[in-house]
């Protein structure tokens, strides 16, 4: 690609910068954000090469643009965008949610839309900012795209490959597919996690607690450090998916509650021995 | 000590055992245990100078005996210790829960209730048996005492001083105290890592959801791979408190689903916030 525009360019559009940059797959790189800061510490990083300052001008040209804001800002990016888009330029977002982006698109794109492949680039991101980027982030994640029917096979192939640049392992989705899986396996364990350290804190005992959990509570709330924002725009986000994980998993949680209740032995073990089988037998790909 | 007499010599008990001959703390280790191979194996690892055969004998002047059974042996156990005992040989368990083996204790000990001081030895059990027993093991890591009324300052001062002669650092709790601190940090915990398991292993699509699974998912569910057995056990033991903390848990997720349904952003954030306020601060002890 000739030029790539970034909006955000912190952990995820920085690092998609650089590692397009070391796969020699790009020769310009132009970033947009929020922050001066920022942006001068993204081009002092050599994460861009120039900071954008006219977005009509930028976007006309452009081969791919990047929006890898929080979710929340993105339709208004969409809205300044769209009237200025060149015919042959694609957009892609790096949003964790799906559905809500792909309503902003449509909302916001309009006749456009058929340029805009939606992707979701699973990196775990306990940094943040343009200062953590790094050409290897993406090297053996996933990305999932979701499609639009409107995107010609060319398209989505071009969004692929940029990935693929990128040293990530892509796969398809449909987005309510997408939002449906991440709300199961991702943001209702955080859900839960910071529902247990919440409900720890509030004890009048919560010190003598803390001091006395060890290395099973220390793996169950690493994610319940996470960002709050981005884990409360991400809920609101995904909220219809996530409310029926989270009513599945209380109808779950009574099933113990009447086993322990009944002091119903087997039912308790063959709920753990199953969830051991599924654990161990699972390998992150 | 003398003489320490240990029943299951698998990785609890093994490890006291190696971890008192490394600090010359003992000079002759008795085991006793229901599989004749892992009694062989421990002693041929040096973890025991000798297989028991007779109770009656090696418990009456032995200084010590630790039940490292699970605690659904140890009752039998008490029972057939309680008319042998020495006046001077002290009595301790490394049991998970301590309400139920108090309890087992003042039913079967009898009149030698006051040599028994119970304690928890908190180490991670990922691997077991004998093959896995290491003096290190309890280095550093916590052994709370829950003692009784009846126990006098020597008997709690020898068992203490015996975990620490293995390199842990030792607190005190009541029994009651430690079952409600350990259904709150542990065994719910484990509980709910369980049920997530389990409610997606029911999924018809549990392969693409497992497929898509991260490190998230990872950690939160590193704990539900643990001993279906064990937990079955725990869980019945310290069924009390945790009931009363599963119901607690479910009012938190009842709050989190009816911010979701009424699309409170703030109470989502309050909750995250607080929830990584105080796991960012909580350093394992």
């Amino acid at each position: 690609m000739k030029k790539v525009v970034i909006f955000g360019v912190g952990l995820i559009g920085g690092s998609f910068a650089l590692a397009l940059r070391q796969a020699h797959a790009v020769s310009e790189v132009v970033g947009f954000g929020r922050s001066p800061a920022t942006l001068l510490q993204a081009q002092q990083l050599g994460i861009i090469d120039r900071i954008g300052i006219d977005v009509a001008q930028e976007v006309g040209d452009a081969d791919l643009v990047l929006l890898a804001t929080p979710v929340g800002q993105m339709a208004e990016i969409m809205q300044r965008i769209a009237p200025h888009l060149g015919s042959h330029t694609l957009v892609s977002d790096g949003g964790s949610t799906k559905c809500d982006v792909v309503a902003a698109a449509r909302a916001f794109l309009g006749d456009k839309i058929a340029q805009f492949v939606p992707a979701h680039p699973i990196a775990g991101a306990e940094q943040s900012g343009a200062a953590a980027a790094r050409a290897e982030l993406y090297v053996d994640k996933k990305v999932v795209l979701t499609p639009l029917p409107e995107n010609s096979a060319a398209a989505v192939a071009q969004v692929r490959q940029a990935w693929e640049a990128c040293g990530a392992k892509v796969s398809e989705l449909t987005a309510q597919e997408h939002d449906q899986v991440f709300a199961s396996v991702s943001h209702l364990p955080h859900l839960l996690s910071f529902a247990l350290v919440h409900d720890l804190s509030q004890r009048d005992n919560r010190d003598v607690l803390l001091s006395f959990a060890a290395s099973g509570f220390r793996d169950f709330t690493r994610i319940a450090a996470s960002s709050p924002e981005m884990w409360r725009d991400i809920c609101l986000s995904n909220r219809d998916a996530l409310m029926q994980e989270l009513m599945q998993y209380a109808q779950e949680l009574h099933v113990l509650y009447q086993a322990l209740e009944q002091r119903d032995a087997d039912t308790l073990e063959d709920v753990f021995s199953e969830a051991r089988k599924v654990r161990s037998n699972w390998t992150q790909q």
